[in-house]
């Protein structure tokens, strides 16, 4: 089949009554079957037309990657979205949609959900994709959201593809997600700007194209975990050294150093390129996405991280980042 | 890119160090890059090269879906990849793979999610696919599993297919999944055979496509909420009247009439097809797939699902089947 089964804008296909698919019929607004979309959302699948498609998928769960009291419904879903569509921008990829899956309490089974599942859309549309499909079903407990990611791609930009030599760069500044949690738990009052990083954050999906185009990204990963931590999978998957400079870090207005090397969920990028070769498109880069490219440190052989203080001395980054079963390092 | 990053047979790109990148390790086993599979689970996405692709996702959890006292480990993945599955079954897409988002409370983040996750690998390799990539996170109480399914699909069998005049028909037989819950909740002891209908349901996706090759089937949906209730969505997606004749459904040996018409999770197939299409066939497929085929009704013009009694009696199935917003119809 090569023509989408229904036109973009029409309303998906009837669900059989029932209360469970009112919610999901609000859930979707109108179809979206654009560029590559054959099948959307309402059959046992949707259908896409694509050549090499990157997938991934990535699970938020209230009480351990949000906290109701601190986001709007719109801000969870976006912010779930989000953090499922930078796994995309980190190969490279076009992102064409999303397929959300939502366990909820019955009590949440009205506004909430439909709030949250719209903040969700928000993200996929601004990110040039739509929503494909999903699943709906009760929760015991903690609300849960499950975010699978589909784009386009034709040559991933992998973390394997780091050679020595090369420089590590990383766009955006980092921490200001991480400072708006450090601030709520200790009962300050977050930054408006730190607050905006967390609730939501704007996966580099045009950016990676852009730079991944231009051949300027050897490898490259999203920063959901923290630069120390995720520079870890260039260097674990490349078989190198990334070494950073600490004195380089863009640090987020709201954040301070520690925080812009360790605190996670940023959704930046951090891509290694040959020597050189980004300069001259830094200026371009940065009029064009309104957000800056900064080099970070070097690829060397070897293995591991290692962050090099003002004063020159080294050290071991260690395991690095975020880890669920084990705690931060 | 046209050829696998890492060859069949190899080992996954290597993970930062850390106990929750061990735990992923210990899931992966040796990497599968098959037909279609260019990049495997390790990086930021799995990239599968592809014409048409089926893509859906299905939400399991602990006391909503399973109880982990009435299942092995092993089963709970096998059961949620079985799920996911019978969604491409029910477009006659061929499996590519699965995506597996864990949540386990943290003293399940050993040999429970080892084996968990190693019957979502086994189901998948029975269906002909391969695990593509997943997420893995703590959970504050039940365990989550959301299993996305990724199929190579030429021409998608949808739920809109069905005209008045053809036949409705069934694979395998109905209520053994349902027959095993009961069981269990009324303490008695459930039939071995009504224990692996619940506990290791098999996809049909080797069945859909033989079927949709042959031009066998003109609308189909899986049987995941029970037939009365999911010939609704043919109904709805068709614009038709789906007639179900009660004495024609197959009902399994552990159950009875009611849970065959009303009883979810079986996991076969209910399919339209033109008038005498299907009958020189059904002997073939019998003894091929050893599934036999029912037909078990009729499309007519007008509405909604109805049931004919043995007496010719008709009613109407009602909004039919679960709901996880509603209960049971």
């Amino acid at each position: 089949m090569s023509a989408p089964r229904h036109p973009p804008g029409s309303r998906p296909l009837p669900l059989a009554p029932g209360p469970e698919f009112d919610l999901v019929r609000r859930f979707l607004g109108r179809v979206d079957t654009g560029a590559g979309v054959l099948v959307g959302p309402g059959d046992d699948c949707a259908v896409v037309d694509a050549g090499a498609l990157a997938l991934s998928t990535d699970m938020s769960i209230e009480g351990v990657h949000f906290r109701r009291e601190w986001l709007e419904p719109e801000e969870i879903g976006w912010r779930a979205a989000a953090a499922a569509l930078s796994d995309l921008a980190a190969v490279a990829a076009r992102p064409l949609g999303i397929l959300v899956s939502l366990a909820i309490p019955a009590r949440d089974a009205g506004p909430f959900a439909e709030r949250l599942m719209a903040g969700s859309r928000e993200a996929v549309a601004d990110a040039g994709g739509t929503l494909l499909g999903g699943d709906l079903t009760g929760s015991p407990g903690p609300v849960v959201l499950d975010v699978t990611v589909v784009g386009r791609v034709e040559e991933p930009v992998l973390r394997s593809g780091a050679t020595a030599g090369e420089e590590v760069w990383v766009t955006g500044q980092l921490g200001g997600s991480r400072a708006f949690v450090e601030a709520m738990l200790s009962g300050a009052k977050p930054a408006r700007r730190a607050r905006e990083r967390y609730a939501r954050p704007r996966p580099r999906t045009r950016e990676a194209v852009w730079l991944a185009e231009r051949g300027l990204c050897s490898s490259m990963v999203d920063l959901s975990d923290g630069l120390a931590g995720d520079a870890g999978h260039l260097a674990a998957g490349s078989g190198v050294a990334i070494v950073l400079e600490e004195e380089r870090v863009p640090v987020h207005p709201a954040a301070d150093r520690a925080l812009a090397l360790s605190g996670g969920e940023d959704y930046e990028l951090c891509f290694t390129s040959a020597a050189g070769a980004l300069r001259p498109f830094t200026a371009e880069f940065a009029s064009r996405f309104r957000v800056d490219l900064t080099r970070v440190g070097t690829v060397e052989p070897g293995a591991g991280v290692w962050i090099v203080a003002a004063d020159g001395s080294r050290s071991a980054a260690g395991a690095g980042g975020w880890q669920h079963f084990g705690g931060a390092a």
